[in-house]
């Protein structure tokens, strides 16, 4: 498929927008990228997923499909002949692999974004003990979906490793930001190996975002949120 | 497969839990229905869904699957052999019925939920706008996804029928509880004819409780909402 015809609507440091990415460069599918600007909102982009008014969008020709999970699975359905396959082939593994995911976006990222926004020490400090938590139940969803092999999907890069490896930029972030290691050898130290393996991946080297520049957008970020509503 | 190999931990009155019994009789497997009360999460419950502690939990054979629209998946490709197909065939047809479904969840189901349980009129207010400007747009997808046809899915109940569908019932109840419709000719006429046809449907109809029953749960959950926690 000519470049034109995949488009992948996001913004570099999105660990949302970098799911369809990883998945495309998997499948080795050109894409051409149209980068949002952190805090404002295109024309373009409010066309373009008018009901939730967020990146990413994949716009496939004339088709447009919203949502970070349900691009990844539309790309390895689209994408079928090119291996490999992103989605586990048993219908199990496959139910396993979207439980964490969903576990992924819906507890461990709501922790991470609270422990960025919350106000006050204590609930700061709440957030980051449900983000250790987290990761102690992702380590044991770790050893048992690998099963001793390099990533959650086997030998490649699948669903719940893009799903959980998109956020690695950004959990280095608040490593820095509060001073403490939370993926270590000691209690997450499967989870450690497979982020290093993760971010060397061919698919992901040149996708992750160095962690310096994610904490200047995180500092953008934090001057917008602060900043009075205009008038 | 025999029934004891397939057990729904479920509760009559959870819209959640209706999903996998109806995707069950939709593949015509048979089933056995465990029962968990209301406001009350049992030893069992916590055994097989630990993460979440929550209901449904499908039981096939020694696999636990959680969350409703997983579990759906699940059914659809264990038994895919089993005609009807509960997932659309084409890739970009599975994208928009899995982004409809997250809406449900993620937007319409919150502000039903919000209606209940809002303090103060403006909230309540609140929260049923924007259940109104959720079936606005459940309507147009309707339109759009059923293209003439008598469901989502099309000639047979599928995915996003199920998604949405579940949700009739506390529906009513809704509107019961604020004195007005949410579902109507004018606004969304569609969905009106859609609901009488969901409700029909021989995988539903004894599947599907009557609002009265519901009620009465909805009774029974706001006293214990208002009990003092115990000591």
């Amino acid at each position: 498929m000519a470049k034109s015809e995949v488009k992948v609507l996001g913004a570099w440091s999105s660990p949302f927008a970098m799911r369809p990415i990883i998945a495309l460069n998997i499948k080795s599918v050109e894409y051409e990228c149209v980068q949002e600007e952190v805090g404002c909102k295109s024309e373009f982009l409010l066309k373009m997923n008018p009901v939730h008014k967020k990146i990413p969008v994949l716009i496939h020709g004339d088709k447009l499909v919203c949502e970070s999970l349900i691009i990844v699975e539309y790309i390895d359905e689209v994408w079928s002949s090119a291996a490999p396959s992103i989605l586990p082939s048993h219908p199990y593994d496959r139910a396993i692999a979207r439980f964490w995911a969903d576990f992924v976006d819906d507890e461990f990222y709501i922790a991470m974004r609270e422990s960025s926004i919350a106000v006050g020490a204590e609930a700061k400090q709440a957030a980051i003990e449900q983000m250790v938590d987290g990761l102690a139940l992702l380590e044991d969803a770790y050893v048992k979906c690998s099963k001793g092999k390099p990533f959650f999907g086997g030998n490649q890069i699948g669903y719940l490793d893009i799903a959980l490896g998109c956020f690695l930029g950004w959990l280095r972030v608040t490593e820095r930001f509060n001073e403490m290691k939370l993926l270590d050898e000691a209690k997450t130290p499967g989870l450690v190996k497979w982020a290093e393996r993760f971010c060397a991946d061919p698919a992901v080297k040149d996708v992750m975002p160095e962690t310096d520049e994610l904490v200047e957008v995180a500092n953008v970020i934090a001057k917008l949120r602060a900043a009075p509503a205009p008038k």
